[in-house]
C-alpha cells in the first residue's frame, strides 16, 4: 500500500493504477476509522480493480468551537486498517496541501444544508461539499463510497454530483453498528460509560419507528411520537432534533409516504451524536 | 462533427472520442461565434487529437434586467464556424438539460468576483464558475481554452480550478481585435456605427497605456491618466472603470510592478463593452 501526502503524488499514484487498472474506487474520510469505513473499503475492494482510501480532518467543515483540534488522528492504526482492508493507496496530506495559501473557492449545495445538522451547524455543509468536490477532482475514481449514517451529508454530496455533472459516482453503504445497537461513529470515543448508556436512546427510538413501520404503520406523526416517547425518557440526552423525513429533500413528513428517513440527533455530555433509518424501499438517486 | 443536446450524448460522444484519441481539447462558449471564439478552437484544434466546443447562452450569469432574451442565437453560423475550425462534437443543449428541475448547487470563488464586472454584476461570476465546472465535469477535457478578452472570468475559472483540483487544465488565448482596434465580442453587432466609434475610445485607451508602459513608464497612476484622458475625451462612453491591477488579485496598483494588467469597461448606449491589455511578460498561473 502507497502512502502519499501531496497531490502530485497522489495524481500520480491514480494515474499509475489507471494504466494497468480498469477502475477505481474512492473511500472518502477523516480517520479514525473504525468498522463502518472499513466496510466502505470492503465495498470498494469488492467493486473495483484498485481502491484510494484518503485521511484528512478537514479543517472547513468545523466551527471555531467545535472539535477540531481534540478529533483523534490515529495514524498508525488507520494505516493498518486500510492496508489489511485491500486499499492501494491513501492519500494523508497535511492542512496546507489540500488549502494552500489564497484558496477562496466554495461549493454550496442550497437549501439540503440549512436542516437538521445544516441548522445546528451552519459553515459545516459547505465544507463538506467543498471537500469532497476537491478529492473527486483529485482522485477521478469512477465510484466513491460514503455512509448512510451522515445522511444528510451523502443527501448533499449526490445532489452536488449531480448539479455539477461530476464523472463520480456515489455509493451509499450501511450503518455499521455495535451489538447494544450503537451506530459506530468515530466520536464514539469521547464518550463514557454513562454517556455511552445515554446515547443508545437515539438507535432505540429509530428500532421503536422500525418496529411501528413494520407493523404498517405510515402516519409520521405516529411513528414519531414512538420515537420522542424513547428519546424523552432518557435524561442524559439533550435532544436536538427527531424527525421523519422525506428520504431526497429531507422536508418534515405530514402524511404517508412508501419510503422515509427517521433522523435523530441529541448531545450526551458534550458529545453530539447522529443516527438515522430508511423505513421502506431505498434506492438512491 | 457530432452536434449533441443531452448530457448523456456529449458523453457517449467524448468516451467515444477517448477511444480512438488520445488528448481532448474543449471550447466553451455562448456561440454568437466570432473570429475570438474560432482562435480559441484553432488553438485547441493544434494542441489536440479532438476538439469539442459547447454552445450554450447561461441563463445563470445574466441578472434580471441583462441581455439573456436579447442575446444572439445564431445556431447555423455557429455550427459552420466550429465544423470550418475543425471540432469533432458540439454541446448544444436546451436550458433544462443544463440546470434540471432541482438544481441548487453554486460553485463561488470568492473575493476575485466582487470587484470590476463583479461590481457592476453581483450575481455574473457565480453564473460563469457555476456552468464551467459542470461543462468541465460533462467533457473532462485535458485542456479548455479562455479568451483574455473575459480577463476577469478567465482569473475566476483559473482560481477555481486551482482551488477544486480540476483535472482540466486552462489556457488563455489573446484576444482577437478586428483591424480598427475594437476587440471582439458577441456584443458588438449590438452597436450603431456611431456607438462603435465611441466604443473605440476603449482600445484606444490601452493602446496610449501600452505605450507609455513601451516607453518605460511603470508608475500606475501615470498609465492610468493616460488612459483617462483618451476615454475622458469620448462623450458617447459612459465609463465604468479603467484601472492598472495586480495581473493575479485584479487589485488596483499604487506601486509600479513588473508586469500589470490594463482593464478598461464602459457603455455607449445600452451595450456594456469591456477590454484589457496585459502590460510586461504574463504567464498565467
Amino acid at each position: 500500500m502507497l502512502v502519499v501526502e501531496t497531490v502530485p503524488e497522489l495524481r500520480q499514484a491514480v494515474s499509475q493504477l489507471r494504466s494497468t487498472r480498469r477502475s477505481i474506487g474512492f473511500v472518502p474520510t477523516m480517520g479514525a476509522l473504525h468498522a463502518g469505513h472499513a466496510s466502505l473499503i470492503d465495498h470498494s475492494v469488492a467493486d473495483h480493480h484498485a481502491t484510494v482510501v484518503s485521511i484528512f480532518v478537514n479543517p472547513l467543515q468545523f466551527a471555531p468551537h467545535e472539535d477540531l483540534t481534540k478529533y483523534p488522528r490515529p495514524r498508525t492504526a488507520d494505516l493498518k486498517i486500510c492496508d489489511d482492508h485491500g486499499a492501494e493507496v491513501v492519500y494523508y496530506p497535511a492542512v496546507h496541501d489540500v488549502y494552500p495559501t489564497g484558496f477562496r473557492t466554495t461549493v454550496h449545495v442550497a437549501e439540503l444544508g440549512t436542516r437538521w445538522e445544516g441548522a445546528a451547524r451552519p459553515t459545516h455543509f459547505d465544507g463538506v461539499t467543498t471537500v469532497v468536490a476537491k478529492l473527486f477532482g483529485m482522485v477521478g475514481a469512477d465510484i466513491a463510497y460514503f455512509g448512510q449514517k451522515d445522511f444528510q451529508q451523502q443527501t448533499l454530496i449526490r445532489q452536488m454530483v449531480r448539479d455539477l455533472n461530476m464523472p463520480t459516482q456515489v455509493k451509499v453503504c450501511p450503518i455499521v453498528r455495535d451489538p447494544d445497537g450503537m451506530a459506530l461513529s468515530s466520536r464514539n470515543i469521547y464518550l463514557s460509560n454513562a454517556e455511552r448508556a445515554s446515547g443508545l436512546a437515539l438507535s432505540k427510538s429509530l428500532l421503536a419507528a422500525q418496529q411501528h413501520w413494520n407493523q404498517g404503520d405510515r402516519d409520521p406523526a405516529l411513528l414519531m411520537s414512538a420515537m420522542q416517547a424513547i428519546l424523552a425518557a432518557e435524561p442524559g440526552l439533550e435532544l436536538s432534533y427527531a424527525s421523519i423525513a422525506d428520504v431526497e429533500t429531507l422536508e418534515p413528513l405530514t402524511s404517508p409516504q412508501p419510503v422515509v428517513v427517521a433522523m435523530v440527533a441529541g448531545r450526551v455530555g458534550t458529545t453530539r451524536l447522529i443516527d438515522n433509518a430508511v423505513l421502506g424501499p431505498w434506492q438512491p438517486l
